[in-house]
């Protein structure tokens, strides 16, 4: 009876439109592996969606570059590349959904209380165990039983320093590397006129030549 | 003879394992909508991508945020998340594709100088037109016939501060906002030792006074 039990227990657990498992698949595609930050934090998309109102679009702020952009890149419309997904990196696992014209949105974060009885998820969480000490399986399991019960929601409001898009003006030839910038940026591009952005610059090459040179730098180095 | 022509000539442009018009679709699903930034970004990708040995991974950086890292994420293992894709904004159009070990890799850029027998691209590009004065399927299929014509490759070194991985150490709750965070950052987290990140964060509150908050301050504001 198990198999059944638990296929149909399976079928129940969804993360907005997927079951837990199409998830696993989808993040698998996408961030390489099963990382276990982005299904938590596919939950916590889902939570932050419960507690909005339906049809409306929302811009995204994650307070982590870990894990949590690609759970909102993967189930909402925001994505880097878009400009609809922000990071400000404070260090929380936290997320926030919030309407572009007034800031107000929806804020979900792991609430540290709530994991006593995760103790795989707090194990991960705060960095207990090492990678190979962690129990995928055990730690997967969890995550899915858990779901965002384990996430706290505070309704929150961006400030406009946060949700206010920078628009470019002019672009020019930087008289440098000759390539367009930002005019805005000044009389050269950031690149140019800050720290050098890469050693060994090397004038256009062939894919012949690119292929040896770093066939010979691995050899180097 | 027209259509089939065109059809025969859309099959044969590719974006890595993609033809031109199955990216288009990859694009609008992932981004929102063709940006024809994320297409040539795409061939960017396509262009890094024949100058590297096979059968390696390599890590990803971006020159700007607008776009390119969404290229990036949908055709090589590197996403914002999994921690392979950073991005340094210096605003040039320009993506590099390195072994992390060596930091050695192709950068590819869009090249002013090529734009001249492409008019749409470069009234995009240089933002000489508004988006309605677009010419979008004329920009569409200058974008799909100069392919990666229009850029220049570099080969490179990132340099260690633009590729070393900061390992966040032990995590701690912080004693103001009761979440996580990582104890390197000091005696409270960044959010609470910063400017406020949030204003009017509320205690947590149920879905339906979310609703009515938020649909209050639509009204309100």
């Amino acid at each position: 009876m198990e198999p059944k039990d638990r296929s149909s227990q399976e079928s129940t657990v969804k993360i907005k439109y997927y079951t837990f498992e199409e998830f696993v698949e989808v993040v698998r595609s996408f961030h390489g592996f099963e990382a276990v930050g982005v299904l938590i934090g596919g939950f916590m998309v889902d939570e932050a969606y419960r507690h909005l109102p339906q049809g409306r679009l929302f811009d995204a702020l994650c307070e982590t570059p870990k894990c949590l952009p690609d759970a909102v890149q993967l189930l909402t419309p925001c994505t880097l590349g878009n400009g609809w997904l922000s990071v400000v990196n404070v260090g929380r696992y936290a997320l926030t959904l919030y309407d572009k014209e007034t800031g107000v949105g929806v804020r979900v974060f792991i609430d540290p209380a709530k994991l006593e009885q995760w103790p795989e998820i707090r194990a991960w969480f705060f960095k207990l165990k090492t990678k190979k000490e962690q129990d995928l399986a055990r730690l997967l399991y969890e995550a899915k039983t858990a779901g965002a019960s384990i996430c706290g929601t505070q309704l929150v409001r961006v400030p406009h320093r946060l949700r206010d898009k920078k628009h470019r003006g002019q672009f020019a030839i930087c008289p440098q590397c000759k390539e367009s910038y930002p005019f805005d940026d000044g009389l050269v591009c950031l690149a140019c006129s800050g720290e050098e952005m890469y050693e060994q610059v090397q004038p256009d090459i062939t894919g012949e030549q690119v292929l040896t040179e770093i066939s010979t730098s691995y050899q180097v180095l």
